[in-house]
Protein backbone atom coordinates (compact mmCIF):
# COMPACT_ATOMS: atom_id res chain seq x y z
CA UNK A 1 0.00 0.00 0.00
CA UNK A 2 1.66 2.85 -1.06
CA UNK A 3 0.79 7.20 -1.05
CA UNK A 4 2.12 9.64 -3.45
CA UNK A 5 2.93 12.55 -2.05
CA UNK A 6 3.64 15.78 -3.76
CA UNK A 7 4.93 18.34 -1.82
CA UNK A 8 5.53 21.90 -3.16
CA UNK A 9 8.37 21.29 -4.77
CA UNK A 10 7.12 18.58 -7.11
CA UNK A 11 4.39 20.99 -8.35
CA UNK A 12 6.72 23.16 -9.04
CA UNK A 13 9.07 21.06 -11.09
CA UNK A 14 5.30 19.51 -12.68
CA UNK A 15 5.09 23.23 -13.68
CA UNK A 16 8.07 24.23 -14.93
CA UNK A 17 7.98 20.76 -17.45
CA UNK A 18 4.42 21.18 -18.48
CA UNK A 19 5.07 25.34 -18.99
CA UNK A 20 2.30 27.47 -17.04
CA UNK A 21 0.57 28.65 -20.18
CA UNK A 22 0.32 25.30 -21.87
CA UNK A 23 -0.77 24.34 -17.74
CA UNK A 24 -3.18 26.86 -17.20
CA UNK A 25 -4.91 26.30 -21.04
CA UNK A 26 -5.33 23.15 -20.11
CA UNK A 27 -6.26 23.25 -16.74
CA UNK A 28 -9.49 25.97 -18.08
CA UNK A 29 -10.36 23.51 -20.65
CA UNK A 30 -10.49 20.79 -18.38
CA UNK A 31 -12.58 22.88 -15.88
CA UNK A 32 -15.11 24.07 -18.57
CA UNK A 33 -15.62 20.47 -19.27
CA UNK A 34 -16.25 19.42 -15.35
CA UNK A 35 -18.67 22.42 -15.56
CA UNK A 36 -20.34 21.46 -18.15
CA UNK A 37 -20.90 17.72 -17.41
CA UNK A 38 -21.22 18.22 -13.91
CA UNK A 39 -23.68 15.45 -13.06
CA UNK A 40 -24.83 14.96 -9.03
CA UNK A 41 -25.41 11.33 -9.76
CA UNK A 42 -21.17 10.92 -10.45
CA UNK A 43 -20.17 13.52 -8.18
CA UNK A 44 -21.38 14.26 -4.52
CA UNK A 45 -20.26 17.72 -3.22
CA UNK A 46 -21.58 18.44 0.20
CA UNK A 47 -21.31 22.08 1.82
CA UNK A 48 -17.79 23.08 2.82
CA UNK A 49 -17.65 23.12 6.53
CA UNK A 50 -14.80 24.57 8.88
CA UNK A 51 -13.60 26.37 11.68
CA UNK A 52 -13.35 29.88 12.11
CA UNK A 53 -11.29 31.95 15.11
CA UNK A 54 -10.11 34.84 15.88
CA UNK A 55 -7.12 33.69 18.10
CA UNK A 56 -4.39 33.43 18.07
CA UNK A 57 -5.50 36.00 14.98
CA UNK A 58 -7.74 36.06 12.33
CA UNK A 59 -8.14 32.58 10.39
CA UNK A 60 -9.77 29.91 8.98
CA UNK A 61 -9.67 26.25 8.16
CA UNK A 62 -12.05 24.45 6.00
CA UNK A 63 -12.59 20.95 4.77
CA UNK A 64 -14.37 20.74 1.25
CA UNK A 65 -14.63 16.72 0.51
CA UNK A 66 -15.86 15.49 -2.77
CA UNK A 67 -16.82 12.28 -4.00
CA UNK A 68 -16.21 10.77 -7.88
CA UNK A 69 -18.54 7.89 -7.77
CA UNK A 70 -16.94 4.14 -7.64
CA UNK A 71 -13.49 6.11 -7.85
CA UNK A 72 -12.22 8.05 -4.89
CA UNK A 73 -12.95 11.01 -2.24
CA UNK A 74 -10.83 14.06 -1.97
CA UNK A 75 -10.51 15.86 0.82
CA UNK A 76 -9.16 19.54 0.20
CA UNK A 77 -8.17 21.54 3.05
CA UNK A 78 -8.32 25.22 2.79
CA UNK A 79 -6.66 27.36 5.85
CA UNK A 80 -7.36 31.37 5.38
CA UNK A 81 -5.07 33.67 7.20
CA UNK A 82 -4.82 36.80 6.14
CA UNK A 83 -1.55 37.37 8.59
CA UNK A 84 0.24 34.86 6.88
CA UNK A 85 2.53 37.74 4.40
CA UNK A 86 3.69 39.47 6.76
CA UNK A 87 3.84 37.19 9.90
CA UNK A 88 4.98 34.01 8.42
CA UNK A 89 6.27 35.32 4.61
CA UNK A 90 3.53 32.42 3.47
CA UNK A 91 0.13 33.46 1.11
CA UNK A 92 -2.98 33.76 2.67
CA UNK A 93 -4.25 30.80 1.25
CA UNK A 94 -2.26 27.45 1.60
CA UNK A 95 -4.55 24.29 1.32
CA UNK A 96 -3.86 20.41 1.18
CA UNK A 97 -5.33 17.91 -0.82
CA UNK A 98 -5.95 14.00 0.14
CA UNK A 99 -7.10 11.25 -1.68
CA UNK A 100 -8.65 7.87 -0.80
CA UNK A 101 -9.54 4.83 -2.21
CA UNK A 102 -12.94 4.16 -2.13
CA UNK A 103 -12.16 0.29 -2.57
CA UNK A 104 -10.50 0.13 0.57
CA UNK A 105 -10.17 3.53 2.69
CA UNK A 106 -6.26 4.16 1.43
CA UNK A 107 -4.78 7.12 1.16
CA UNK A 108 -3.74 7.39 -2.21
CA UNK A 109 -2.17 10.69 -2.72
CA UNK A 110 -1.45 13.60 -1.00
CA UNK A 111 -0.94 16.82 -2.91
CA UNK A 112 0.28 20.44 -1.72
CA UNK A 113 -3.15 22.16 -2.85
CA UNK A 114 -1.60 26.03 -2.46
CA UNK A 115 -0.62 26.79 -6.12
CA UNK A 116 -2.93 24.18 -7.69
CA UNK A 117 -6.03 25.89 -5.43
CA UNK A 118 -4.94 29.66 -6.65
CA UNK A 119 -4.86 27.91 -10.73
CA UNK A 120 -8.13 26.31 -10.22
CA UNK A 121 -9.63 29.89 -8.92
CA UNK A 122 -7.81 31.90 -11.69
CA UNK A 123 -9.18 29.64 -14.18
CA UNK A 124 -12.60 29.47 -12.87
CA UNK A 125 -12.71 33.14 -12.60
CA UNK A 126 -11.82 33.18 -16.31
CA UNK A 127 -14.47 30.63 -17.00
CA UNK A 128 -17.00 33.19 -15.38
CA UNK A 129 -15.82 36.08 -17.51
CA UNK A 130 -15.51 33.99 -20.71
CA UNK A 131 -19.37 33.71 -20.23
CA UNK A 132 -20.47 36.88 -18.80
CA UNK A 133 -17.92 39.47 -20.49
CA UNK A 134 -17.49 41.17 -23.87
CA UNK A 135 -15.27 38.90 -25.86
CA UNK A 136 -13.51 42.29 -26.77
CA UNK A 137 -13.14 43.23 -23.42
CA UNK A 138 -9.48 45.18 -23.61
CA UNK A 139 -9.15 46.21 -20.22
CA UNK A 140 -9.09 44.32 -16.98
CA UNK A 141 -9.39 45.94 -13.33
CA UNK A 142 -8.04 43.57 -10.67
CA UNK A 143 -9.20 44.58 -6.99
CA UNK A 144 -7.21 42.93 -4.32
CA UNK A 145 -3.24 42.34 -5.52
CA UNK A 146 -2.08 39.42 -3.66
CA UNK A 147 -1.37 35.86 -5.05
CA UNK A 148 -4.87 35.02 -5.64
CA UNK A 149 -4.14 38.52 -8.59
CA UNK A 150 -1.59 36.75 -10.29
CA UNK A 151 -3.41 33.45 -11.46
CA UNK A 152 -6.87 35.46 -11.84
CA UNK A 153 -5.01 37.77 -14.59
CA UNK A 154 -3.08 34.83 -15.80
CA UNK A 155 -5.91 32.71 -16.31
CA UNK A 156 -7.67 36.02 -18.21
CA UNK A 157 -5.54 37.03 -20.49
CA UNK A 158 -5.14 33.25 -21.91
CA UNK A 159 -9.32 33.97 -22.97
CA UNK A 160 -9.15 37.64 -23.41
CA UNK A 161 -6.78 40.07 -25.19
CA UNK A 162 -6.31 42.82 -23.06
CA UNK A 163 -4.15 45.95 -23.85
CA UNK A 164 -4.54 47.46 -20.00
CA UNK A 165 -4.58 45.78 -16.10
CA UNK A 166 -5.85 48.43 -13.83
CA UNK A 167 -4.78 47.02 -10.02
CA UNK A 168 -6.17 48.39 -6.61
CA UNK A 169 -5.20 46.79 -3.40
CA UNK A 170 -6.13 48.62 -0.04
CA UNK A 171 -1.91 48.04 0.75
CA UNK A 172 -0.09 50.10 -1.66
CA UNK A 173 2.87 48.33 -1.27
CA UNK A 174 1.22 45.75 -2.70
CA UNK A 175 -0.13 47.11 -5.98
CA UNK A 176 2.62 48.62 -6.73
CA UNK A 177 4.33 45.52 -6.89
CA UNK A 178 2.23 43.75 -8.69
CA UNK A 179 3.36 44.50 -11.84
CA UNK A 180 7.02 43.17 -10.79
CA UNK A 181 5.11 40.05 -9.71
CA UNK A 182 3.70 39.21 -12.86
CA UNK A 183 6.29 40.22 -14.90
CA UNK A 184 7.32 36.40 -15.54
CA UNK A 185 4.11 35.73 -17.19
CA UNK A 186 5.41 37.79 -19.86
CA UNK A 187 2.05 39.20 -20.61
CA UNK A 188 1.86 41.89 -23.71
CA UNK A 189 0.08 44.81 -21.31
CA UNK A 190 0.15 47.72 -19.55
CA UNK A 191 -0.06 47.31 -15.90
CA UNK A 192 -1.22 50.32 -13.54
CA UNK A 193 -2.11 50.47 -10.18
CA UNK A 194 -5.25 53.01 -9.46
CA UNK A 195 -5.22 55.60 -6.61
CA UNK A 196 -8.95 54.94 -6.29
CA UNK A 197 -11.21 52.05 -6.11
CA UNK A 198 -14.39 54.21 -7.84
CA UNK A 199 -11.86 55.06 -10.74
CA UNK A 200 -10.95 51.58 -11.56
CA UNK A 201 -14.38 50.34 -11.30
CA UNK A 202 -15.45 53.36 -14.32
CA UNK A 203 -12.37 52.85 -16.50
CA UNK A 204 -12.11 48.71 -16.77
CA UNK A 205 -14.16 46.15 -19.38
CA UNK A 206 -13.79 43.37 -16.59
CA UNK A 207 -14.15 43.69 -13.35
CA UNK A 208 -12.29 41.06 -11.03
CA UNK A 209 -12.03 40.31 -7.15
CA UNK A 210 -9.04 38.89 -5.67
CA UNK A 211 -10.08 39.70 -2.08
CA UNK A 212 -12.78 38.49 0.52
CA UNK B 1 7.23 24.83 6.25
CA UNK B 2 7.73 20.93 7.26
CA UNK B 3 5.37 18.00 7.54
CA UNK B 4 6.24 15.07 10.28
CA UNK B 5 4.85 11.79 8.29
CA UNK B 6 4.68 8.68 10.44
CA UNK B 7 3.50 5.86 8.16
CA UNK B 8 2.21 2.57 9.32
CA UNK B 9 6.04 1.19 10.02
CA UNK B 10 7.10 4.16 11.84
CA UNK B 11 4.03 3.88 14.11
CA UNK B 12 4.92 0.05 14.57
CA UNK B 13 8.72 1.14 15.74
CA UNK B 14 7.60 3.50 18.14
CA UNK B 15 5.18 0.55 19.69
CA UNK B 16 8.16 -1.56 19.91
CA UNK B 17 10.22 0.87 21.75
CA UNK B 18 7.93 2.01 23.71
CA UNK B 19 6.29 -1.39 24.50
CA UNK B 20 3.00 -2.48 24.13
CA UNK B 21 1.36 -2.69 28.01
CA UNK B 22 3.14 0.65 28.39
CA UNK B 23 1.56 2.23 25.64
CA UNK B 24 -1.83 1.10 26.41
CA UNK B 25 -1.73 1.80 30.06
CA UNK B 26 -0.60 5.42 29.38
CA UNK B 27 -3.46 5.26 26.26
CA UNK B 28 -5.72 4.77 28.66
CA UNK B 29 -4.91 6.97 31.43
CA UNK B 30 -4.85 10.08 28.86
CA UNK B 31 -8.20 8.79 27.38
CA UNK B 32 -9.96 8.84 30.92
CA UNK B 33 -8.34 12.25 31.66
CA UNK B 34 -8.94 14.01 28.21
CA UNK B 35 -12.84 12.38 29.05
CA UNK B 36 -12.80 14.16 32.44
CA UNK B 37 -11.46 17.60 31.58
CA UNK B 38 -12.91 17.47 28.13
CA UNK B 39 -14.40 21.60 27.95
CA UNK B 40 -16.15 22.63 24.72
CA UNK B 41 -14.63 26.15 25.35
CA UNK B 42 -11.47 24.56 24.03
CA UNK B 43 -11.92 21.78 22.47
CA UNK B 44 -14.41 21.71 19.11
CA UNK B 45 -15.67 18.63 17.75
CA UNK B 46 -18.51 18.75 15.16
CA UNK B 47 -20.75 16.14 14.16
CA UNK B 48 -18.86 13.76 12.05
CA UNK B 49 -20.09 13.16 7.86
CA UNK B 50 -19.11 11.09 5.49
CA UNK B 51 -20.06 9.23 2.34
CA UNK B 52 -21.90 5.79 1.91
CA UNK B 53 -21.95 3.79 -1.33
CA UNK B 54 -22.97 0.23 -2.23
CA UNK B 55 -20.54 0.33 -5.43
CA UNK B 56 -18.00 -1.10 -5.78
CA UNK B 57 -18.66 -2.75 -2.71
CA UNK B 58 -20.22 -1.63 0.42
CA UNK B 59 -18.10 0.76 1.91
CA UNK B 60 -17.90 4.58 4.32
CA UNK B 61 -15.40 7.44 4.21
CA UNK B 62 -15.95 9.45 7.45
CA UNK B 63 -14.02 12.92 8.47
CA UNK B 64 -13.91 13.42 12.02
CA UNK B 65 -12.72 16.90 12.78
CA UNK B 66 -11.30 18.33 15.82
CA UNK B 67 -9.95 21.78 16.74
CA UNK B 68 -8.05 22.45 20.01
CA UNK B 69 -7.98 26.10 20.35
CA UNK B 70 -5.17 28.24 19.69
CA UNK B 71 -3.50 25.34 18.71
CA UNK B 72 -4.35 23.01 15.77
CA UNK B 73 -7.18 21.42 13.70
CA UNK B 74 -6.96 17.56 13.26
CA UNK B 75 -9.20 15.51 10.90
CA UNK B 76 -9.22 12.05 10.95
CA UNK B 77 -10.36 9.79 7.80
CA UNK B 78 -11.78 6.75 8.54
CA UNK B 79 -12.77 4.31 6.19
CA UNK B 80 -14.43 1.06 7.12
CA UNK B 81 -14.66 -1.37 3.88
CA UNK B 82 -16.03 -4.73 5.09
CA UNK B 83 -14.53 -6.61 1.87
CA UNK B 84 -10.68 -5.25 2.67
CA UNK B 85 -9.85 -8.64 5.01
CA UNK B 86 -11.05 -10.72 2.45
CA UNK B 87 -10.57 -8.96 -1.03
CA UNK B 88 -7.53 -7.17 0.14
CA UNK B 89 -5.45 -8.34 3.23
CA UNK B 90 -6.38 -4.91 4.76
CA UNK B 91 -8.31 -4.56 7.81
CA UNK B 92 -11.89 -3.46 7.68
CA UNK B 93 -10.98 -0.36 9.66
CA UNK B 94 -8.13 2.13 8.19
CA UNK B 95 -7.66 5.38 9.31
CA UNK B 96 -5.44 8.53 8.35
CA UNK B 97 -4.85 11.53 10.57
CA UNK B 98 -3.62 14.87 9.63
CA UNK B 99 -2.97 18.26 11.51
CA UNK B 100 -3.06 21.69 10.99
CA UNK B 101 -1.40 24.68 12.50
CA UNK B 102 -4.05 27.14 13.27
CA UNK B 103 -1.70 30.13 13.28
CA UNK B 104 -1.09 29.34 9.10
CA UNK B 105 -3.25 26.95 7.74
CA UNK B 106 -0.25 24.67 7.15
CA UNK B 107 -0.08 20.67 7.38
CA UNK B 108 2.12 19.86 10.48
CA UNK B 109 1.84 16.14 10.23
CA UNK B 110 0.33 13.46 8.76
CA UNK B 111 -0.16 10.21 10.08
CA UNK B 112 -1.38 6.12 9.43
CA UNK B 113 -3.88 6.15 11.88
CA UNK B 114 -5.45 2.50 11.55
CA UNK B 115 -3.78 0.71 14.50
CA UNK B 116 -3.76 4.20 16.63
CA UNK B 117 -7.44 3.99 16.00
CA UNK B 118 -7.61 0.79 17.04
CA UNK B 119 -6.10 1.12 20.47
CA UNK B 120 -7.68 4.26 21.38
CA UNK B 121 -10.98 2.14 20.33
CA UNK B 122 -9.85 -0.62 22.81
CA UNK B 123 -9.04 2.21 25.47
CA UNK B 124 -12.45 3.94 25.48
CA UNK B 125 -14.10 0.74 25.66
CA UNK B 126 -11.80 -0.63 28.46
CA UNK B 127 -12.70 2.93 30.29
CA UNK B 128 -16.54 2.13 30.00
CA UNK B 129 -16.37 -1.33 31.47
CA UNK B 130 -14.27 0.23 34.17
CA UNK B 131 -17.49 2.72 34.77
CA UNK B 132 -20.09 0.52 34.38
CA UNK B 133 -18.96 -3.19 35.11
CA UNK B 134 -18.37 -4.72 38.19
CA UNK B 135 -14.37 -4.61 39.82
CA UNK B 136 -14.61 -8.14 39.58
CA UNK B 137 -15.39 -9.28 36.28
CA UNK B 138 -14.17 -12.86 35.47
CA UNK B 139 -14.83 -13.70 31.98
CA UNK B 140 -15.63 -11.58 29.10
CA UNK B 141 -17.16 -11.99 25.90
CA UNK B 142 -16.19 -10.73 22.26
CA UNK B 143 -19.09 -10.32 19.78
CA UNK B 144 -16.54 -10.10 16.27
CA UNK B 145 -13.24 -11.32 16.54
CA UNK B 146 -11.61 -9.10 14.11
CA UNK B 147 -8.61 -6.52 14.29
CA UNK B 148 -10.88 -4.36 16.79
CA UNK B 149 -11.39 -7.24 19.05
CA UNK B 150 -7.30 -7.99 19.99
CA UNK B 151 -7.21 -4.25 20.97
CA UNK B 152 -10.87 -4.35 23.19
CA UNK B 153 -9.24 -7.59 25.11
CA UNK B 154 -5.66 -5.76 25.35
CA UNK B 155 -7.30 -2.56 26.57
CA UNK B 156 -9.85 -4.13 29.13
CA UNK B 157 -6.97 -6.55 30.23
CA UNK B 158 -5.34 -3.99 31.51
CA UNK B 159 -7.76 -3.02 33.70
CA UNK B 160 -9.23 -6.54 35.05
CA UNK B 161 -8.16 -9.86 35.71
CA UNK B 162 -9.87 -11.80 33.40
CA UNK B 163 -9.82 -15.74 34.12
CA UNK B 164 -11.53 -16.26 30.69
CA UNK B 165 -12.32 -15.13 26.97
CA UNK B 166 -15.17 -16.09 24.90
CA UNK B 167 -15.41 -14.94 21.57
CA UNK B 168 -17.86 -15.15 18.63
CA UNK B 169 -17.87 -13.96 15.27
CA UNK B 170 -19.81 -14.94 12.37
CA UNK B 171 -17.36 -16.08 10.40
CA UNK B 172 -16.13 -19.23 12.49
CA UNK B 173 -12.62 -19.17 10.67
CA UNK B 174 -12.17 -15.91 12.66
CA UNK B 175 -13.28 -16.81 15.59
CA UNK B 176 -10.52 -20.22 15.53
CA UNK B 177 -7.94 -17.86 14.81
CA UNK B 178 -8.81 -15.75 17.44
CA UNK B 179 -6.36 -17.28 19.73
CA UNK B 180 -3.54 -17.09 17.87
CA UNK B 181 -3.88 -13.57 16.70
CA UNK B 182 -3.97 -12.47 20.40
CA UNK B 183 -0.54 -15.01 21.95
CA UNK B 184 1.57 -11.92 21.12
CA UNK B 185 -0.87 -9.98 24.27
CA UNK B 186 0.69 -12.92 26.30
CA UNK B 187 -2.41 -12.77 28.49
CA UNK B 188 -2.78 -15.18 31.30
CA UNK B 189 -6.28 -16.61 30.66
CA UNK B 190 -8.15 -19.38 28.52
CA UNK B 191 -9.54 -17.99 25.19
CA UNK B 192 -12.14 -20.11 24.06
CA UNK B 193 -14.93 -20.03 21.09
CA UNK B 194 -18.45 -19.90 21.36
CA UNK B 195 -20.78 -22.05 19.24
CA UNK B 196 -23.66 -19.99 19.61
CA UNK B 197 -24.27 -16.41 20.45
CA UNK B 198 -26.89 -16.33 23.35
CA UNK B 199 -24.40 -19.46 25.12
CA UNK B 200 -21.71 -15.98 25.46
CA UNK B 201 -23.98 -13.46 26.26
CA UNK B 202 -25.42 -15.51 29.19
CA UNK B 203 -22.23 -16.55 30.45
CA UNK B 204 -20.12 -14.11 30.68
CA UNK B 205 -19.55 -10.38 33.02
CA UNK B 206 -18.71 -8.08 30.33
CA UNK B 207 -19.99 -8.25 27.08
CA UNK B 208 -17.73 -6.21 25.08
CA UNK B 209 -19.04 -5.88 20.67
CA UNK B 210 -16.16 -5.27 17.90
CA UNK B 211 -18.24 -5.47 15.10
CA UNK B 212 -20.91 -2.90 13.53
Amino acid sequence: MRTTVLAADDIRQIVQRVGLHTLMDELIARLSTAFKHYDPEKTQIPTRAGFAYDLPHTGLIEWMPVMSLQDNVTIKVVGYHPTNPTQHNLPTIISTLSAYDVCTGHLIGLADGTFLTALRTGAASALASAVMASPNAKTIGLIGAGVQAVTQLHALSRLFDFGEVLVYDVNRQVSESFPERVAFLELDLRVMSAEELPQLVETVDILCTATS
